[in-house]
């Protein structure tokens, strides 16, 4: 399956491009209070381990925005304010020396002050991304929240920035509402050339959230739409970007550390292959190398699966096949067959 | 957004049906040794609580064959017998009275006893489904494994059926390879009309797992392929049966409980919203009535989703404000959010 993708413009964030073809990066949003900076500095630190490419801070008010300088100079990935309403805490932000704002100028009311924001990023060459939110969309203007209504919402926008001349944009039009969103982007996908951040919002709790974004973001990249991802979890933000990786990995649109393939067991198991897969995966996760695992439970599929991969074991009565790059290389007892592969993985 | 279905053939399998544009059925595996009558079907029993509308037991031997009928006869869920090699298995299954039977004719190697079974299936009206798997495909005939490899493959059962003028038809076409398995299904539904089975298999842990499987069975459903749906995971097959619900649901093909739409927090919050969160996604997992419920942390978005929503709490500094069906009700102190959202659920 080649996934052509959809053609838009660069936007440069810090020292990263967003769009015009470049690999689909991955983003997230740091969870503390921003004015406690030892703390969001350390979540992002978590996060810069974890692969994350660009980091979102919300900036709530003025005391939030003094801020952004301190944790900027601690950082090494891009970082982003996340701004609703008020224009000072943009000016702010950009005079901190934030890489991009999050920010829906409609929602600052005042051409004037659209347009000092305007001045002010483009003297910094920050860009700015629209984010278009079904829950925050005006309902006074749109009654229903339908795909026209979140585009038309995020092309007032839009325009209010290309009138001071500001193109230097990025653009997102989220619901929690999956169908929605999908309409919405594709929709847009034929009006704008400007790269699109996609994600699903507030997909919920970590179980139920990695499905539904991997449902919405998947389908999205599946038709060519998406430039930069954010899931969005009620949990670790560290688990945002684990999710982000397995739905890009699993379209082969990104490679990020190791992918797990194991069987789901059934009446033909004899091995205990749920504790060698979980037991696995918790060492598996501070490999950075792309590579895939394929752990199987009998002899159905396992040796096609179990030589497919880059290492592999096919699981028989207490025992496994190691294989590696296709061949079959020794059996293992099932209580030694985590340590062998590890031992395996840390050589290749 | 309105998915059109790919135009299947029905096929009944005990009271239900699958394809021709019945809504999409949930299935699941066991994973006890299916010689243990009462484990298989204490299994089978909690398989139906969490909604699953057939279940498949593995029958690796004589001894499994003829446990089915026992099994079968305190079930409510129509049963499926694995079968794999030899065809003795699949007459006795029959026998005891199974609903269908998933077996590759091809692997049975002779057509005389192909015919046999397809003679017992045609009289006790037993539906088989061919189930080609990436893992499994005969490596001296196909050298490279392509979606065009694991057409050919099933292509090549199907016709051992259709020779014997047994045309009672479900297909699968899995691989742990996600764009490998959408290709092979499109490809596929150009040739038959036959249901198709979907699912991607050995995705992996429970985490993973539901992430691949929302990407590649959430882009399978979104171009309209799918009669029945397995996610295969390493975990408890409840789980399966929950994430292949989920994203059903979330593309808005089938409605099973609670929906959960949360915020992923930020430096906004005021609330522990991931308590709050976590506490009621263990309440509302018993709740059957579907409804989209909205947890949502600050004013930016949450006043919007939670009024969007069934019934929602949008949280501000220590308190939530209930909304209703888009009204708001009244204010709650934080700690007592979870008992009250709960309390309003179970009126509804």
């Amino acid at each position: 399956m080649c996934i052509p993708r959809r053609d838009s413009m660069s936007v440069k964030v810090g020292n990263l491009i967003i769009g015009g073809n470049q690999p689909i990066s991955v983003q997230s949003m740091t969870k503390t209070d921003t004015r406690d900076v030892p703390a969001t500095v350390y979540q992002i630190k978590q996060l810069e381990d974890a692969g994350c490419s660009i980091v979102r801070v919300a900036v709530p008010d003025i005391s939030a925005a003094k801020c952004l300088g301190q944790i900027r100079s601690q950082i090494n990935i891009p970082l982003v304010a996340d701004i609703h309403f008020d224009y000072r805490l943009a000016i702010e932000a950009i005079h901190q020396g934030v890489d991009k704002l999050r920010l829906n100028p409609g929602n600052i009311k005042d051409t004037e002050k659209v347009s000092l924001i305007c001045y002010e990023a483009k003297k910094f060459n920050i860009p700015i991304r629209i984010g278009v939110n079904s829950g925050s969309v005006d309902r006074k203007r749109f009654h229903e929240i339908t795909p026209q209504a979140l585009v038309d919402s995020a092309m007032e926008h839009i325009r209010l920035l290309e009138e001071c001349d500001f193109t230097d944009i990025i653009v997102s039009l989220k619901a929690s509402n999956i169908p929605l969103t999908i309409e919405s982007y594709k929709l847009m996908s034929g009006m704008v050339t400007y790269p699109f951040h996609i994600g699903i919002t507030e997909a919920g709790p970590i179980r139920t959230g990695s499905i539904r974004s991997g449902v919405g973001i998947g389908i999205l990249l599946s038709m060519g739409l998406g430039d930069t991802v954010r899931v969005s979890l009620t949990a670790d933000p560290v688990e945002e970007v684990y999710t982000a990786y397995e739905i890009l990995q699993s379209l082969n649109l990104r490679r990020h550390g190791v992918q797990l393939v194991s069987c789901p067991t059934c009446g033909r198991t004899e091995v205990d292959l749920q504790k060698i897969v979980y037991s696995l995966e918790d060492k598996l996760r501070i490999i950075k190398k792309p590579l895939c695992v394929a752990v199987m439970g009998c002899v159905v599929n396992g040796p096609g699966e179990a030589s497919e991969a880059d290492i592999g074991v096919a699981c028989g009565k207490g025992v496994g096949l190691l294989f590696k790059k296709g061949m079959p290389l020794y059996k293992v007892p099932q209580e030694r067959i985590v340590d062998v592969l590890m031992e395996e993985i840390e050589k290749m």
